[in-house]
């Protein structure tokens, strides 16, 4: 038997530049017009977002680049399948997109994901940009290069890690969300600012009446801020081998409950991402107290950032700490039957080292969970 | 509007560990013992290679790691599908494959397409070992990282580049090839020494026999040197960005020939993809010949060759040259309106530059090809 050891060439360095502002999406219809003028482009998007932005958005590209297929999907999560995923590629191939063309993902996360998991794979792989259209998918979603669809028993099991080359985020675009969704955005701004940066903290804490009120200019700082957080994590560990976990922070809980059958949530109806990823941090936040001394008078001002964004920080009597004990079992990220949390140490900082990851018993978490449960 | 330009930190760079000979399979099994014991492993095959080999190797391996599914798919190109991918997640899922679990794909170019197209996308991309079962995967299909499924209009349209970390291509698993799919490995075996290695060739004139004859030794140095060319040749050019295009020597007219319908293909059935090839090396070094002096006597040399490995150098009657020539025009190398070929200056000898591919008028594909349809 003969062998040969061969290391591979790595795939070039991916760039992507990030334009944040008002008027972000005239600097790509502007852009587009200077370097996409010969290319085919695909726009995907969703129902709820195409009458909003993306029919217009489409309308002023449409003369400056060779041609636009608009491919809208039926908004919610429930689009972030296979199949959809298989239908935007039949369109594409109908629209004659072919591999130097280009996908424009305008949207939320969930058109983020597909969009960009369709993008990664056709012609095994064409340039795609990103126009998040959420808080959410501005500060986190659209970052990172993860892409993926969910099967029917577990989410994002199927897709690439494929960078955008580019991400426009319009905050004019975030004046027609919904309160509750707009809110939701801010667990992740907080999460950035607890994890990595106390000082960005102390500043939410000031601005936080002026955000809610959805003030431009204030959102245009604090999403700058949010992203270059990610972005320095993601850049230390692009493939979510170690210190990217430090994202985690409050997601182990977030995921369990949202493993929770909807019954057993409250009303008005599901928590969403954001709201699960608020009640995370304070459980997780309850445990870091207790593991390693997160200081108390720290744990009850993240909570109370978090409540000043219309966030929950306590579970509803529904939610029994049982079940979502049982369900953070499942978790991806856990080894040796033990459950695994991305702790701070303190607002603003994560333990040292490569693995941020703690294992800890179950005892623990249903301790702080039973707290949590108990402060409503 | 703010602007982030990000660079991005690159993937590690890809390895990977081949070992060819009479004996592969039994390291695989030794190796996994020592490296997977305490993985689960998902074997991924046809249903003609499962009785031939697969079946085997997964009795071998069952005692060594955690766990070994196999999952059989229908043999034949019609299976490398996005619903055959679907299913094949379906079982993964079933099977509690995670995103430190293994994928061995154990068959034909089929098989490794599909399977390492599974892998590159089962929780955003997991490790997977190739074991080629015929020559034409073992010398071609198994090496560039390159997987796809085929969309009904058009082959190989959805994919991702995801390299095997491992190649185990055992020659005893050849002997149970049906002879037409056996030489019809040869053809990319001559391709490679025809773009890169003069001396290559002129063993292959030696050794044509004892090849034929399927004698192991010949057999596991030939596998070897085709391998180096086509890794060499790769490592300069991961993405297909340039010197790749070498490789596509004798495949513009092979791709139109494939994309002819069945009825205008002679007895005794349409010709498999080694034999388009060695047909369009054929005609495509007459155009070399034509365009920048390829010898003729080493055109000669280049078709005697082929038909040593019972390959075809003409077209059947049924061939009409201005079909080849429309389905050349959609070829996807095209730009600007001109078909482009990689085409050799003589035997062992591409074009210096980045480019190899040389774009031509129809007209001259034209006379190539109905010179080639004359010889018969």
């Amino acid at each position: 038997v003969e062998t040969l050891d061969v290391a591979l060439r790595p795939w070039p360095r991916p760039q992507c530049r990030i334009r944040v502002g008002s008027g972000a999406l005239e600097s790509l219809v502007a852009e587009f017009a200077v370097s996409h003028a010969d290319r085919r482009l695909a726009l995907v998007t969703d129902a709820n977002v195409l009458p909003l932005h993306a029919a217009r958005l489409a309308e002023l590209l449409a003369p400056v680049v060779r041609h636009v297929e608009v491919i809208a999907i039926p908004a919610g999560e429930a689009s972030k399948t296979r199949e959809s995923k298989a239908a935007i590629e039949d369109r594409l191939l109908a629209a004659a997109i072919g591999r130097r063309d280009l996908l424009l993902a305008v949207g939320g996360g969930m058109v983020g994901d597909l969009a960009g998991f369709v993008a990664a794979t056709w012609h095994r792989g064409i340039e795609w940009v990103q126009v998040p259209t959420t808080l959410l998918a501005m500060v986190d979603a659209s970052l990172g290069g993860k892409t993926a669809v969910n099967l029917a028993e577990a989410k994002n099991l199927v897709g690439c890690f494929h960078h955008p080359t580019a991400v426009f985020a319009d905050v004019e675009t975030l004046r027609t969300l919904p309160e509750r969704e707009y809110l939701a955005g801010f667990a992740e701004v907080v999460k950035a600012a607890a994890i990595a940066d106390r000082e960005f903290f102390e500043q939410l804490e000031v601005d936080g009446e002026g955000l809610v009120r959805r003030e431009a200019t204030l959102l245009e700082r604090t999403i700058v801020r949010s992203m270059r957080i990610k972005l320095d994590i993601v850049e230390q560990d692009a493939q979510e081998l170690g210190r990217r976990a430090a994202l985690n922070f409050g997601h182990t809980v977030a995921h369990a409950v949202e493993l929770q059958p909807r019954r057993a949530q409250s009303s008005p109806s599901r928590w969403n991402h954001g709201e699960a990823v608020a009640f995370g941090m304070s459980v997780e936040g309850a445990l870091a107290h207790s593991v390693h001394g997160f200081p108390a008078d720290e744990l009850r001002r993240l909570q109370a950032l978090l409540r000043r964004f219309g966030l929950p920080t306590v579970a509803p009597r529904e939610l029994d700490p049982l079940d979502i004990v049982a369900a953070a079992r499942t978790d991806k990220k856990n080894r040796g039957g033990r459950i695994h949390f991305a702790l701070p140490l303190r607002i603003g900082a994560m333990p040292a080292g490569d693995d941020v990851t703690l294992p800890l018993d179950e005892a623990l978490l249903l301790q702080a969970l039973q707290r949590a449960a108990g402060v409503d």
